[in-house]
């Protein structure tokens, strides 16, 4: 890759003045700088920064689920790991952390809204890990990242029902009663060619309970009827 | 999960006894016996330990990568860490440690010779990376299993090669030299139903390269001829 200094100026772009964040302070701030920038901005950007820390953040969160749930098994560990990691809930992190604030962007990503877009935010994120941990260690890196993600690993659900979606819960509901399993039925097809929108029902015999769910593909629809089945089951 | 203290009796099963493996010596040997421990012979078993082994194995492979290729980009790097950790080269590892000597199988496992079998190999060795770790430390168990992934780092192929296949590098190397790209054809299928045996060709016009390959798909076919075809022009 060829060194190329170009940087994009940016209406308050702090990042190559940054040298603390996250209540972290950098001993080198380049990197801090690097994880702050993306590819569209030029070279040196945060692509390598973010496939270490990828590595780092799954190391940080499967250890902290393997003491969190000390009889969980291995299904239920790794389900509640792709929850915590993956795009959507690393890019929560980044909005919390004010991340997209200080990211560089080039021309191009800046007038499209990158600093606001979830991958642009959760690859920051994990560029940003890596920078701490380059910066002092494992030990300290982990230190400052584990508290990011302890609020999400408290809102977990019981190992069982995590990650588990709608129609798998209810269906083990179910089953678990010795119970007949919900049928599902399409009612509704409709919307543009682009943009169809599905309306399923869900119907259980014992208890006697009728839904319906609307989504942009059958399943989705059927999904959100089982979740509709699963609060009046569960309530 | 309920603790079932069963073991199996096992001619030369020493996985209770041991305290040191693989040049390590645990203080806690109780994390060596899991470790070496397959679900078929009851709990405590190996699979807990393999979940966060995995993210251990995957971070200690991914840093080294990263300090040792300093200029490869993201993807080399996805690619080289595919071919590290992949379930054949841990089991490879495995063996080399001769961790299936001291594997405690169930007997229907063992009756197929489970203690051979490369994803049983697999998931024990990322246990035992896990049973060092919580022995002592993240630093620790770095400096344990890093040199085992050392001899496979350094023969790795170049970042801009490593984890293609021969089709794509094959036609990378003729891109570059702005040469007409490979024909492929099918030459024979034959074989059973349940074994077809494709054989394809490779023809390149410049230089003139004529190659065949054997595969029970067509794809490997030419994969094979287009692999006989790289080894004339790189030769």
């Amino acid at each position: 890759m060829p060194s190329r200094p170009l940087r994009v100026a940016q209406a308050g772009n702090d990042a190559t003045r940054l040298r603390e964040f996250a209540g972290y302070a950098f001993a080198a701030p380049a990197l801090l700088a690097q994880a702050l920038t993306h590819r569209s901005a030029g070279s040196p950007h945060n692509e390598r920064l973010e496939f270490l820390g990828d590595a780092l953040v799954n190391q940080f969160v499967a250890e902290a689920l393997y003491l969190h749930w000390p009889k969980a098994d291995e299904g239920a560990l790794t389900r509640a790991r792709a929850e915590l990691v993956r795009e959507s809930a690393l890019a929560g992190l980044a909005r919390e952390l004010k991340l997209g604030e200080h990211l560089v962007l080039g021309p191009g990503e800046m007038k499209t809204g990158g600093h606001r877009r979830d991958s642009i935010l959760a690859d920051a994120l994990e560029a940003l890990v890596a920078a701490i941990h380059l910066d002092s260690g494992f030990e300290a890196c982990r230190a400052v990242v584990l508290p990011w993600f302890a609020p999400l690993i408290e809102a977990l659900p019981p190992p069982n029902k995590v990650g588990k979606d709608a129609k798998t819960r209810l269906q083990e509901w179910l089953q678990a009663r010795q119970r007949a399993l919900p049928a599902y039925a399409l009612v509704e097809e409709g919307g543009d060619d682009h943009a169809r929108i599905f309306r399923a029902s869900c119907t259980l015999a014992e208890p006697a309970v009728h839904t319906e769910g609307e989504g942009s593909s059958r399943r989705a629809a059927e999904q959100q009827a089982a979740e509709a089945a699963l609060r009046i089951i569960e309530a």
